[in-house]
């Protein structure tokens, strides 16, 4: 198995680092080939913008530059890079801090620059005809409040509603989304109470986890969306869908 | 009033910069304040790192950092200038296309890096206690799929669920955040299909709506969201608190 890590933490030494470190560890050790993809070390530019595309007609549309520029066989070297890294790898892991409900900047604009329009998905290649389909992505999240705060009805709010976003993102180009691997309560980047014995423990019983969780990742199942075969043609739900008939 | 516009698109000329402009006109013609905040003209570095803190401790925190730097005075100079904006502004609006499900990325690394620990926010300084309580902030979103794409059970997902990490956000540091004015069907971000009559005038509909909406903000009323009453010590949702009990 090929693994892509992406990894957007600012700081080598955090809790992300440790995490992303351990990755490369278990799964090499497993036979797999495996690759870091550092995007604060290789200094990702995560804004998209008209000088990404020197050879562009006025005005900037992104989406017809993105287009555009994937056909000419002339993207932006850093984007080229990435997807031949995502056509590489059958699983991803991307590793971040929940930032503001939400991944950094440097690996949301890594979504808005590197799945470009008309290469890596059309009106048609999407979702469970998309691009990467058969391949398998995870994320792999830190978060500084506890668990019991990021519950249903939690003052830190659901974290399954935080990641629906970033996960519907990762479905829509195709990918199989694994269940995410959270790890709560790690405050300050996990750096900022490291003199405490019971945080140690606390940070190495969540850094157990991930290693079990690696070890047995192949099996895992990926969470289910809907597909092409459940949408009518205007793109709702079939009326006889079950789905539209759950109590949520 | 005072009101600060936060842009996020890379073209002036795009739907979202007419938007912006709409705003501008309307909100100035009816005696108010204004301020355009355009993150893209301002090349606004949406990246938070070790760098933009010199006179830092190792290895680096970001939270540790934004609250050194906030408590001695010498936060970046681009954060101090967008933190004494928003302190000016008594409506704040963000003006943004949806990118894969979120708010492009130089605008979430603005919520990264502005929205300063021990500044704007704090253990006990959230919520319906935060820091900018009593004001009000709406995104304006524009969104390339069709509205019926995007209801409950659509293909394009819940638009409801896209805007509530950035609504939960906004929350977070205190403000009454009111419904989102969406513009769907903005396919090439209002560029690309400029030739044809229909497209033109599915703009020019939008364009009035939002105009409409500018016109009456001052009466909107916010979303309603809980807050620290509503809460236990272990801040979930007391047992007996009425929502535990909707069918959502």
């Amino acid at each position: 198995m090929n693994t892509l890590i992406v990894l957007a933490h600012p700081e080598p030494q955090s809790f992300n680092g440790l995490l992303a470190g351990c990755a490369v560890d278990v799964l090499q050790s497993a036979g797999h080939r495996v690759v870091l993809d550092d995007l604060y070390r290789e200094q990702f530019d995560p804004v998209e913008k008209a000088s990404n595309y020197p050879d562009r007609e006025q005005p900037f549309a992104p989406l017809t530059e993105q287009r555009a520029h994937h056909d000419r066989g002339c993207l932006p070297a850093d984007v080229q890079r990435e997807i031949e890294r995502l056509e590489w790898a059958d699983l991803v892991i991307f590793q971040f801090p929940l930032w503001w409900h939400a991944q950094p900047a440097i690996l949301k604009g890594w979504f808005d620059r590197v799945l470009v329009y008309g290469g890596l998905y059309s009106g048609i290649m999407r979702y469970d005809r998309g691009y990467f389909r058969g391949k398998r992505a995870i994320c792999s999240v830190t978060a500084g409040s506890p668990e019991r705060a990021f519950m249903p009805f939690g003052r830190a709010g659901n974290m399954v509603e935080w990641l629906w976003p970033i996960h519907s993102s990762l479905y829509y180009v195709g990918y199989d989304v694994l269940a995410p691997q959270v790890s709560y309560g790690v405050q300050g980047g996990g750096i900022q109470y490291q003199q405490e014995a019971a945080f140690r423990e606390h940070i190495e019983s969540l850094r157990a986890d991930w290693v079990d969780r690696l070890e047995g990742i192949e099996r895992d199942a990926p969470i289910p969306f809907t597909g092409w075969e459940d949408w009518d043609e205007a793109g709702t739900l079939q009326n006889r869908h079950p789905m539209r008939w759950r109590l949520s």
